[in-house]
C-alpha cells in the first residue's frame, strides 16, 4: 500500500514541480481504449500499448480532466491513509460539488469519475482495489482453503451450502493455507449449487467458485492469486455458447476495457474444461441443446478473429457451431442425469486433461 | 419435509382414485394471477383467495398441463426421496422428452415447466424450496448469528471482508445462536461493504444482508425465519426512489406472482428506515440529489394506490417525491462524509425509532 501511497504522491509532486517553475501543470497517462491495446502472445494477456498523452491545466479542452484527476488522486490519497474503501458510486458522492460560486460541478454523472480513477489505476500502475476503491462484489467459493481476512481465520470448506461470498476487494486478504489441487471456476451460480451439493470440491480436492456471469474483478483476482502464489491450476466451465467462451477468455486473457490491469487480473495459465459444442454430441445432449441465434454465429465470428482463440481446438469447435447452429447450457447435462455433470463429465475430463487452451 | 411428501403422494393418490373410477382425472388448484390475490390488512400480507380451477386430463385444452403436472410432481417427490435439490433450469432440462414416437415434446420452453412448479407449489401449498426446487442464490449475511448448516457450524461474525453467501434455499438450515438485536437489510451491495468495513454490525449488534436489488427468496426466507423464529426487528434501507420502496414492500408484505406463499416469505413487520425523500432534506442531501424521471413519478403514483402504501408518512413521502420531482441514492450519504451512513444517520434512525411503517 505504502508503494501505491507514494506513486500518488509522486504524482503530485510532478505537478508541484512544474507549477515551481512557472509552467502549465499537466499530468501524463498512457493511452487507453483500443487504439493502444496490444496482444502479447508471450504472456499470453492483452496489454497497453506505449502510447501516452499529456493532461494539461491550462488548456480548455484538458482542464476539467485535469481538476478531476487531481481531485481523484487526493480522494484516493485520502483512503489510504485513513485506511477505509469506497465504492465508485461513493467516491462520486464524496466529490461531487459545485466549484465555489460557480454553476460549475466538478463532476455531473458518475462515468465522468469513474473514468478517472481508471486513468489513475493506469498513471500509478495500480489495481482500483490498491487504490481503495472497491469494485462490485459478485461470486462465491467454497473448498480447501483457508483465508485470513480482518482478523477472521475462514476456512472456506466450513461454510455449509452458502460459500463463502467474494469481497470486491481481495488485495488484503491472505491464502493461508490451500490444500486444494485446483480451482473449478462456474460460469452459473446454479452450477456452483449443483456441484456444492454433490460435494465435488471435496471429493476432487478443489476450490469451487461461481462467478454468476462475468467474473467480477474481486474474482478475477482471487483466480489470479490462487494460480500465482499457489499454483493452482484453473478449470473453466461455461455454457456452449460464445458469451460463455468470452467469459473465459476475460478471466484468462484479461479485457479489451481492463488492458492496463490485464497483469494483475488475467490468468494465462487458464484452461477451458467446457461445454463445447462437441460435447453436445459425444455426450448425447441433442434434445437439450438450443438453435444459435443471428448474434450468437456473429459473435462466434468475431472470436475467430481474435489471436487468443487462433488454435486449433477453438476454431473447430467456433466452425462446428456456426455450421451446425447450436449451442447449450451447462445445465443441458442435467438431461443425462442430475448428477451427470458431478459425477462422470467433469471427472473425465478432467482425468483425460481433455481441456481447451 | 415428509409432510411434503405426503402432500404430493395424496395429490398423485387422489388421482389415482378418480382414474380407478372410471373418470376423468383432475388436478384442482387454486387460481394464480391477479385476479385471485387479495390483501389481507389483519395479515398484513398479500395472499392468494378462494378461487381454484380444475385441471382435466382429457380435456384438449388442459390435457398437456396436465401431463406436465403430473411430471413435475413426479420429479419434486424423486428429489424429496433422493434428498437432492435442484434449479429451475435443471428440472426443465430433466425433465424436457419428446414423447413416445410422436414430435411433441414434454416441455418446449422452460417457462412452461417453472409456472408449473409454482401450480405445485400452489397446489401442495409449499416453498419451492420444500419441493427441493432451488432458487437463484444472491445476497450477503454478516453479525453474530451462528448457523449450522451441512453439517458445519457458521459463525456469521467471523467471515472477514466477504460475508456469507446466502444460498438460495434456507430451509435446512439451523438458526443455532442469534445474539444480534435486529435485521438490518441494505438493498446495495456497495452500501453491506460501507457497513461491513465500518463494523457496523459490531458496533451496533445486528444482522447486516445485502441483497443486490430486489430481495431474492432465499434472503426473504432468512429475513422472516431471524424475526418469526428469533423475534428480531427488521429494518430495511433502500435509495428513494418507487423502486427500492417497492423492495421495501416485497420484503414486507410480498408480491402479486408470490402471493401464495406470502406468508411464508413476507415479515409483516418489517419497518422502513431510509432513504426518504424529507432526509435529502433533513440530511442537506441537495447536491447529491437526482432529478426524478416521468417513469419514477408514474411508479410513485401506483405505490399511493396500494393500500399497503396507504399511511399518512408514505403519502407524505410518496407526494413530495412527486412535488419536488427528486430522489437520491443510498450513496448520496457519501456527502457528507465517506462514514456519515454508518455513524451518524443510522444510529440516530435507531435511536429514535424514525421509520416508516
Amino acid at each position: 500500500m505504502d508503494t501505491i501511497k507514494k506513486k500518488i504522491d509522486m504524482l503530485g509532486e510532478e505537478v508541484l514541480e512544474i507549477i515551481q517553475k512557472g509552467q502549465n501543470p499537466f499530468v501524463k497517462m498512457p493511452v487507453r481504449g483500443s487504439s493502444n491495446v496490444i496482444w502479447d502472445p508471450k504472456l499470453g494477456l492483452l496489454k497497453l500499448g506505449d502510447k501516452s498523452s499529456k493532461r494539461f491545466m491550462f488548456n480548455i479542452a484538458h482542464s476539467k480532466k485535469f481538476m478531476q484527476t487531481m481531485l481523484v488522486a487526493a480522494f484516493s490519497k485520502q483512503l489510504l491513509d485513513e485506511g477505509v474503501h469506497a465504492s465508485l458510486r461513493e467516491a462520486y458522492y464524496s466529490l461531487k460539488h459545485t466549484i465555489g460560486d460557480s454553476n460549475e460541478n466538478t463532476f455531473e454523472e458518475q462515468e465522468e469519475s469513474n473514468s478517472v480513477f481508471v486513468d489513475l489505476e493506469v498513471a500509478v500502475d495500480a489495481l482500483r482495489d490498491e487504490l481503495h476503491i472497491n469494485a462490485d462484489r459478485r461470486g462465491v467459493a467454497a473448498g480447501d482453503v483457508i483465508i485470513k481476512d480482518r482478523g477472521d481465520r475462514i476456512d472456506l470448506s466450513k461454510l455449509g451450502s452458502g460459500g463463502w461470498a467474494i469481497p470486491g476487494n481481495v488485495e488484503d486478504i491472505e491464502l493461508a493455507e490451500v490444500s486444494a489441487d485446483f480451482v473449478l471456476v462456474a460460469e452459473k451460480n446454479a452450477t456452483f449449487d449443483r456441484l456444492h451439493e454433490d460435494k465435488f470440491w471435496k471429493k476432487h480436492n478443489c476450490v469451487l467458485m461461481g462467478t454468476q456471469g462475468q467474473a467480477a474483478r474481486g474474482i478475477r483476482r482471487l483466480i489470479y492469486r490462487l494460480n500465482k502464489e499457489k499454483g493452482l491450476p484453473v478449470y473453466v466451465f461455461t455454457d456452449a455458447d460464445p458469451y460463455g467462451w468470452y467469459i473465459y477468455s476475460v478471466i484468462k486473457i484479461g479485457s479489451m476495457n481492463l488492458a492496463h490491469i490485464s497483469q494483475k487480473l488475467g490468468t494465462p495459465q487458464a484452461r477451458f474444461i467446457g461445454l463445447t459444442v462437441s460435447d453436445i454430441d459425444t455426450y448425447d445432449l441433442h434434445n437439450a441443446a438450443i438453435r444459435a441465434k443471428d448474434v450468437d454465429i456473429k459473435r462466434a465470428e468475431e472470436l475467430l478473429k481474435y489471436p487468443w482463440f487462433d488454435h486449433k481446438e477453438w476454431k473447430t469447435e467456433l466452425n462446428l457451431m456456426k455450421k451446425k447452429r447450436i449451442k447449450a447450457e451447462q445445465e443441458a447435462l442435467a438431461q443425462r442425469h442430475l448428477k451427470f455433470v458431478s459425477q462422470e463429465y467433469l471427472p473425465e475430463k478432467i482425468e483425460n486433461k481433455d481441456f481447451l487452451p
